[in-house]
């Protein structure tokens, strides 16, 4: 691609044009304002509709037929089944075999279970993806193997991004544990439970078709509605949407690595000392190895000051679960739910409800409630002397994560960064990101094993742990420590291609991805 | 006014223009098809919204002025607290202090409480209203003192009108017995609680500028969120939005007069002979006196049968509330809480589910549940030997009634009118309906103290209750009854004027009410 290039707010190189489209460079946050009206699907009339609700038809392939499935469509899928969906694969073979060609696949996120879609990315029934790649999907596109540039998007730019009308989704797939044949549909019961349904929500509501697709269909009403069969077009009914041991895990695992518990016991004190923390506040913590185990932290801060938590967004465990339980949280707002404890208590508890990322994290929306939020604690592939967070490249330049909701997450009144030092002996800190997906001045706190650096534009916190006795050091002293170790890192080695463009909330390219030098 | 008249499917005379605007007469059902786009609000940035969530302003008249209310705005309300309602009359009152005119009012339904409108339509603040009318306001329409004509809907037939872009609402001003900050609301606690907030639901998502106005404010997050936030843009907090007593009944009252208490008992009855109640049926049943004694009579059936109803839709009282409990009832999906019974059980019982007209009833939707539904009874002020059906206009002539959910009703599989034969001397059984609300081709059954009539088109039910001992007997033989007891009623005066229209539920033009003759 040849596509001028412009330099943005944040002095990176994007181009102005991608897969034919006019792009706008980040110009800073609230500067860009849309115009326009938000975006409306056609019209439909019930009478298209059968009267007794039954929109099951036979099998998928029909269902996508049915939808006019043709060649350079947007097709887009959920990942609420995660690394266990057996249903977006199904979708690309089926199109593969009816020879449609040049789609866009739209998900909400990928997964290393979706490798099989590099079959249809090579066979041409896929143009490119615009969706976070997880894993070896997102090697290929490093590789510059993918014919168009892939669009990477935070979970609320998906959101804003359908809403707008900057992506119009022809047809929507959407994998349902629990349905109804009019298309209501949960992700609480049946055997491929997953919990919520939040990601498919802008699907449900946008695309011009949709498809739920369930291995589990119940007599009219499905309750609770996470999905409204209002806006479903069919119902397909499957013997299997996925794996469940792969979809929810039986239980979470906090680390083991000293390290990590380290950086988790720090960030911990870290928010305690800076007066973070107090009666009726509110966090998000992740779930990964190093975030649960702060949540577990922050769980004993609770009890012990005996205070509690008025509400969280999840990212839901056994662990939230549990401080929800006993009574150091109030509201559990769930997006995403990882294992079988939070699937069970989102079913039981009236306190654990089931939100979408329309309402979280979308920036076009009147308000969403991370930036109410007193604390997110979130990872990082790397970040640099200016703060600048990396999530979705490595130090090699390869693309190997999606944003998930990491750029929504930075507008919390608090976001701190708890990541190791180095890892396999490469240094985290760089004078520069490779990848620049969140501007460094929402980024304000980091927190390694060898110390805790605060952005300097937030003299609160540096002032408020000033004599905490925590290890408060500078980004630059941090980093010299790691090159004192590791050496000076090298530079990934890449070409002047770009494969991947990166969205920022607002819809705004805030950094490119470039291909990655093969020998 | 002068507009050209036309005639439309039905024979009736509308108008090809109302208040400025085309209007496209009745084609039959499913003959009109909509084109376009479903209408989307002007887009918006939460750069321009409270980043610490707190939208609350002073009071409604900061509220309305930061909301930009000028001349000749559409300005929305719900109806949930009915003739309680403190909130609609002092929307106006600010307006009217503040000189701003011809506005219209979009009300879900408008109630005696609200005659002081009528201040308001005659100082020039309203232009015309477009909603159901219930009393006072109706009465002053028929006499031709409203400017603009009253455009009438049902209740699907709003959300459809909203969503078509047909009504694009300025500000929504939405009463809500409880909210937080951010906007999120529900019906279900505090002194005003009503139940559900579902015909608030178009308003949120589709209005311009939408303003909450509660009594009770509750730290974020408001649970569960029946309105969200992320479509909210200013919250109002006052003394009192309702007077509790007006909102929900104590005790909801089933009929006492024998006749009505005859009807009921002879629709349960043809409801079981022709075989429409069985295992897993679902019906819709009203909360007036008559329909109560039927859902009681229907409780019966089911209790003695051993079986159980699948789900209803209401319009919820103690009574069905009851039939849920004792488990004569699995899901009630609840569009309206009429008591204090009901209120609770939403609030306690999960299989007892807030839903809006949106599911139920939108006819531009991709099927609406009311088609689904095995049997529902309602009310008519008049029907016509062509089974045609009235339920806005009296015998002489004035709108004193709104739709409400009607026309969407006889989508249902089976429609029963269980009527007096006559009301006050007058036959309500007539050669011709004053105003014709819904085609006889939609109503299935009448039933009267004196007897029952099946519409010819459902030879099915004719069969099936040719043996029952049941009083069937053809429509004009009642009629004959009724004219032989209290003489052939006198035709309405009226004049050529038109007062108002009525929509059809697709948004064409089934009928037009005329002027009252006063002498």
């Amino acid at each position: 691609m040849a596509a001028e290039l412009v330099k943005n707010f944040v002095g990176r190189t994007v181009p102005a044009e991608v897969n034919g489209k006019k792009q706008v460079p980040y110009l800073g946050n609230g500067k860009y304002r849309p115009e326009g009206h938000r975006y409306g699907p056609p019209l439909v009339c019930a009478e298209d509709y059968p009267a007794d609700g039954n929109k099951v038809v036979p099998n998928l392939k029909e269902a996508l037929q049915a939808a006019g499935l043709k060649d350079g469509m947007v097709i887009s899928t959920h990942h609420h089944l995660r690394n266990g969906d057996l249903v977006a694969n199904e979708v690309f073979k089926i199109a593969s075999e009816m020879k449609i060609k040049d789609l866009v696949w739209f998900p909400s996120a990928s997964f290393p279970c979706h490798a099989e879609i590099i079959k249809y990315l090579d066979d041409g029934t896929i143009h490119h993806i615009e969706g976070s790649m997880n894993g070896p999907l997102g090697k290929y596109c490093s590789m510059g193997k993918m014919r168009g540039t892939a669009i990477l998007r935070s979970h609320g730019g998906r959101y804003q991004a359908v809403e707008d009308g900057e992506v119009i989704i022809d047809i929507a797939v959407l994998a349902a544990p629990e349905a109804d044949a009019f298309g209501n549909a949960n992700g609480l019961h049946g055997p491929s439970a997953c919990g919520g349904l939040g990601f498919g929500l802008a699907d449900s509501q946008y695309a011009h078709k949709s498809i739920i697709v369930t291995d589990n269909l119940v007599p009219f009403p499905c309750i609770p509605m996470q999905l409204h069969g209002n806006y479903i077009d069919y119902v397909v009914v499957v013997d299997k949407i996925g794996i469940p041991e792969m979809i929810v895990s039986g239980t979470t695992q906090i680390t083991k690595s000293p390290d990590r518990l380290l950086i988790a016991e720090l960030t911990a004190k870290f928010i305690e000392a800076a007066g973070l923390i107090y009666d009726e506040f509110s966090f998000q913590a992740g779930a990964g190895g190093t975030s649960l185990s702060i949540g577990i932290y922050i769980h004993e801060i609770l009890k012990r000051k005996g205070w509690r938590a008025r509400w969280s967004i999840g990212g839901t465990t056994k662990y939230s679960t549990q401080m929800l339980e006993e009574g150091q949280l109030e509201y559990m707002l769930d997006g995403q739910t990882f294992d079988h404890n939070a699937v069970e208590s989102m079913d039981k508890n009236d306190n654990h409800y089931a939100i979408s990322v329309f309402h979280t994290y979308d920036y076009h929306s009147k308000g969403f409630y991370l930036s109410m939020m007193d604390v997110v604690v979130l990872g990082a592939t790397e970040v640099d002397v200016n703060f600048n967070g990396n999530v979705i490249t490595h130090s090699d330049g390869l693309l190997l994560h999606g944003i998930g909701g990491w750029q929504n997450c930075l507008f919390a009144k608090c976001t701190i960064l708890p990541i190791p030092l180095f890892r396999n002996r490469m240094p985290v800190i760089l004078d520069q990101v490779t990848t620049l997906v969140g501007p460094g001045s929402m980024v304000d706190v980091i927190v390694t094993e060898r110390g805790i650096a605060i952005n300097p534009l937030r003299k609160d916190l540096i002032d408020k742990t000033r004599h905490s006795g925590l290890p408060i050091k500078t980004i630059e002293q941090l980093k010299a420590e790691a090159e004192a170790i590791c050496g000076k890192p090298a530079k990934p080695e890449l070409e002047d291609d770009i494969v991947a463009i990166i969205k920022w909330v607002d819809g705004t390219v805030i950094d490119s991805v470039r291909k990655v030098k093969t020998k």
